[in-house]
Parts: C-alpha cells; sequence; structure tokens
C-alpha cells in the first residue's frame, strides 16, 4: 500500500462545529504534513474561529494539485445552515456534516484522497435532526457496505480491537459468537497484514469471564464461544493465543502480541487510555478505506476557548499518514 | 497505626507447598526486613526446598522475642501430611495449609503478629480435600466474621478496588446494587484512612457500562444502582466522584484520586497489572487485620525450578511492613 501514493491528500472532517473539533484542525497549520491535508468544514466558520482564537491560519480554497504554503491549510468548504455557535448545538447543521463525511467517503473511494482523519460528532444533535446516527463507524460501515467493522485502538505498539463495542454491559454476553469472533479475528489479521504491513500477525484474545473463566468455575463463554473462534482461526494459518485472562494478555508474561482482542469496552480500553494518555488513536479496520479519528469528543465545554489539546488529533493524522504510505 | 509496633513481626503464609510460595520466601532471606518476619510452613519442606535449589538459607525455629540472623529465615513449623512435590498438588496437605492460615490470623488479631502477607493457594486442591474454599479472601472474612471484604490492588500511587470480584461476566450487573456499593466505598474509605494514612481520601467511582452509560443509551445501573450509592456517600460527608467511564477514570482528565473503584474484575485489574507489573500488591481491605498478598498464582509448571519471580512477594511484604508502622 505504502508506495505510489506519495502525492495524494489527507482527508480530515473538522467534526461537530460547536465542539473542539475545527479549533483543533487549526492546530494542524504549519505541522509536518499540513501541505497534505485537506480539511473538510463550514470555511467561513474555520476562519472566523482562528480569527477569534488569534490564530494566524490563513483558510485556502482547496483545488487539487496545488498545496497550501506555510501557515495555510486548504480547506474544502461544506457551508453550514446556521452559523455555528461554541457550546450551543443545532440540529440544522447536521446534514452538512453528514455530506461533508460523506464527500470525504468518496475522496477516499475514488483515490483522491490517501486516508479519512475524522474529529468528532455529537451523536445525539444528528439523532435530533431525525438522522439515524450511531458513530462514525457504523455510518462508514454502512456507506462502504461492509459487515464487520472492527474498532482498533493504536498507542504507540499497543494495539486493542474490540469484539465488542458500545453494547450495556449484560448484553455483551449474549452478543458475542464463535461465528462473529471469528470475522473479527479475519478482519483484524487481514488488516494487521494489508495496512499495518506485518507479514505474520500475532494476536492475543482475552477471554470474556475473570481470569478467562477459570476452567469453566468464573463462566463457560471462554471455553464454549472463544475457544472454538481462536481454534477455527489457527486452523486457518493464524498465529492467534487465547483466551488469556484480561490481566495477563496486556502485560510481559502474555508474551508478543501485535493486537490484543478484548471482548468488550471497557476490558480494553481503559489498558490503553490508561498507557496511551493523549495520543491514543482509534482505526477502524474492515473498511476498504483507511480511516483513522480522535479518542475523545466534542468537549462542548471547552469549545472556543482554545485550551483543547490536540495531541490526539496529530497522532491520528501522523498514524492515517503512515498507514497510507505518505 | 505506626507508633510502637516496630517490635512485631510480619507473618508471612508460604502458601501451596507443590507450587512457587516456598521458594519465593526462600528469597526473603537477608532482605531488609527479613529479621522482622516470621514464615509459616512445614520447616522440612522448606530447608529442602533450599537445599534442592542450592540457596544458602539456614531454616531457623520462629521464637518470640529472638531475630534470625544473616542467611536465616525464621519459620513456624507447619508440618504436612504428605512430602511436598513440586508440580504435584495433594489434597491430604490441605488442612495443614488451612492450619497455617489459621495460625497467622490469631497471631494477627492477638497481637503477637503486625500484618499478614501470603502467598498463593491453589483452590482446586483444598476442595478437593472436602474443604469449601473459594479463596484467601473469603476464608479471612469468614474467619473474622467480615461482611463486606474489599479487594484493592496497589502498584505505587495507583490503588484500584473492586465492587465486585470473581463472578462469571453475566452475573455482574444483577450482583450490583447501591446498598452493596455504599458498603464497600465505606470499607474502601475507612480504610484507606485508618490503615493508609490518609486524612480526607479521594475516591473515583466507575459506571458499569461504556462511557457510563452515555445518559442512559448505553444502560441504565450508571444511573439508577451507582449514581445513588456515590450521592449517599457524598451527603455522609465523603470526597466521591462518578460514575466515571472507565477509560476517563484511570487517565489524568479524571483528576486525583486516592483510589479507584472499578465495579468489576476485568474492567480494573487489567489497567493496573499493566501499569504495576510484576509489583502490584493485593490488599484485604475491611478486615480488623493487615492483610497483603501477591497477584499472582502457584504457578505449578515452574515451580521448584528456581526461576519464579519473587517482585510481587516483596512488594507485599514491604507495603505490609509500611502499613504496619513497621
Amino acid at each position: 500500500m505504502p508506495s505510489g501514493k506519495s502525492s495524494r491528500r489527507l482527508v480530515v472532517t473538522a467534526g461537530e462545529p460547536a465542539g473542539i473539533g475545527p479549533e483543533l484542525c487549526l492546530d494542524l497549520v504549519n505541522s509536518a504534513l499540513a501541505t497534505q491535508l485537506v480539511i473538510i468544514a463550514d470555511a467561513g466558520m474555520l476562519a472566523e474561529r482562528a480569527a477569534s482564537l488569534l490564530k494566524p491560519v490563513r483558510i485556502t480554497a482547496y483545488a487539487p494539485g496545488s498545496s497550501p504554503g506555510q501557515g495555510e491549510l486548504a480547506v474544502l468548504d461544506q457551508p453550514l445552515v446556521n452559523k455555528a455557535i461554541c457550546g450551543q448545538l443545532d440540529s440544522a447543521n447536521s446534514q452538512s456534516l453528514l455530506d461533508g463525511l460523506t464527500r470525504a467517503v468518496e475522496g477516499c473511494a475514488s483515490g483522491e484522497f490517501a486516508a479519512l482523519v475524522t474529529a468528532p460528532l455529537q451523536k445525539s444533535i444528528i439523532n435530533d435532526a431525525g438522522i439515524k446516527f450511531s458513530g462514525h463507524t457504523e455510518y462508514l460501515a454502512d456507506a462502504m457496505n461492509c459487515r464487520t467493522p472492527v474498532m482498533l485502538l493504536v498507542a504507540g505498539k499497543l494495539r486493542v480491537a474490540l469484539a465488542s463495542t458500545h453494547l450495556p454491559l449484560k448484553a455483551v454476553p449474549a452478543y458475542l459468537t464463535t461465528a462473529g469472533i471469528i470475522r473479527v479475528l479475519r478482519v483484524l489479521h487481514a488488516d494487521l497484514k494489508s495496512i499495518f504491513q506485518i507479514d505474520d500477525p500475532e494476536i492475543i484474545v482475552c477471554g470474556l469471564n475473570p481470569h478467562a473463566g477459570e476452567g469453566g468455575h468464573l463462566g463457560h463463554e471462554d471455553q464454549e464461544i472463544i475457544a472454538p473462534a481462536i481454534a477455527a482461526c489457527v486452523s486457518g494459518g493464524m498465529k492467534i493465543r487465547g483466551p488469556l485472562p484480561a490481566d495477563t494478555a496486556f502485560t510481559p508474561v502474555a508474551g508478543h502480541a501485535d493486537a490484543i482482542l478484548a471482548m468488550y469496552h471497557d476490558q480494553g480500553l481503559p489498558v490503553i487510555k490508561y498507557a496511551g494518555f493523549g495520543h491514543a488513536v482509534n482505526v477502524t479496520l474492515g473498511l476498504p478505506i483507511i480511516r483513522t479519528s480522535v479518542d475523545h469528543g466534542t468537549a462542548l465545554d471547552i469549545a472556543g476557548k482554545g485550551t483543547a489539546d490536540s495531541g490526539s488529533l496529530f497522532a491520528a493524522v501522523e498514524l492515517a499518514a503512515e498507514l497510507a504510505g505518505l
């Protein structure tokens, strides 16, 4: 994937305009990758946000073939319906934001853009606009006809994938099936090879229960649901170990792994957010395009104050560039 | 608690004799605290283990008032029924191990010993002997008539307590009650003050569901079960915040906490085992005595080979000494 793509741009969607996304994007000016970025946002809103925060950023119109200069950001204008006010969500703007996302996806699919980086949207206000939206990942999977998107968090060499994502805890055990875990493992394995360029990836799989069920004393799913999924993948030639107790899986005792598959959100994310605070990046696997995102929300309470930390956006842009071979 | 206790000993139970506990205890010889330790074990077994591992340790009989010298370990002899063989569990020895534990507890309760440190037992073989045993914590709580023992893991300044411990994941949501969480918070708060000498402890409480339920979109227990428990404790004057998303609770964004209360095993332990690998210590709160333990198991597969890492036992002994004011 890396070779021959260096002339293409990364596209960054600025996210909810009442949140911190736009001001984080402004921080990308003059970064090492600035000349290879296209921001999708309301250009006037972005210019205004720069002015009010006294950030010396010139907003220029994106044109394929020309790069922004020093102090400039290339923006593909996606006008909002109403003027965006920091901290105040407005459902009238929701469709515009999704249109911007669609434009970004189309550009990635056509080869115009090398990868997609997303700043956060606010699910609730999009739903208030009467549009069904349960998150970027699901939206992108739908748009690209992908059955099994896989959420992967990356912080340096630590990579944590999830077998289930945003479910109430009590719904997790019934959600997990052998077939579903096999699908996730196949996507994870394939994308570690194709996107992360790891020849023969090693994956550790966590158990569902404490101590991975301790031989059935603490639950049966580990042996009855998870172990057969691992066995099926191993017999298909993949290097996969588990189910391991989750409190062993992330320690040196577990040995090397290119990725660790946690069974649910709070089994895996607290570790990687602790380990990679401020620079963890969310990567959606299973899509035909490369997509990374920040690991935080819209932070409406501090939007427009210039205090938001752009570390995660920088990390997301840098990882997208690396994965796309820029 | 610290003052005036410096003449008392720490008592260390050597744990399952087919496992690594005895050889880890041998490593304590000549440590900074060696003169203040009493090991409870079969003295002959311990001497033999030292000989076979070529460890220059003399086993001397514990006598109150006299301390072991250089190269010596004081042992309170608790004879086994059968000769212990590394890696081979023997249910004939189970009662002896529990008798040793009882002797240790009695010594702590009477003031003979300052604190208890336990090496791991093997639950299954004790159960095979026809003795109901679901773990040190439950055994000690029973023996000391303690309704709510609380499992706390400590690694440096990071302290993680659990609202539920060894349950199948699917049993966790129904197990948690407002009254139960209040009891755990009261024990945690009281022992942070009395044992850890923290004047006005601050506690962060994790939600049960991802994103602490995201306003009810991802589960209701966070608002219906956990929030009322926090409110009750706060109105009683405790500094408690939450429920916080577990993937925020362990990051700097969550602010200072003297302890973090996770709702279940794999929400909290993977983080602290990752953060404090090899030196995390398990402390049982709610007991009338101070008790610490290693954070690993019997490791039957490497017992007798001299390769086991005594880092966690050293950390458990050092923390017990610190908490007991030695």
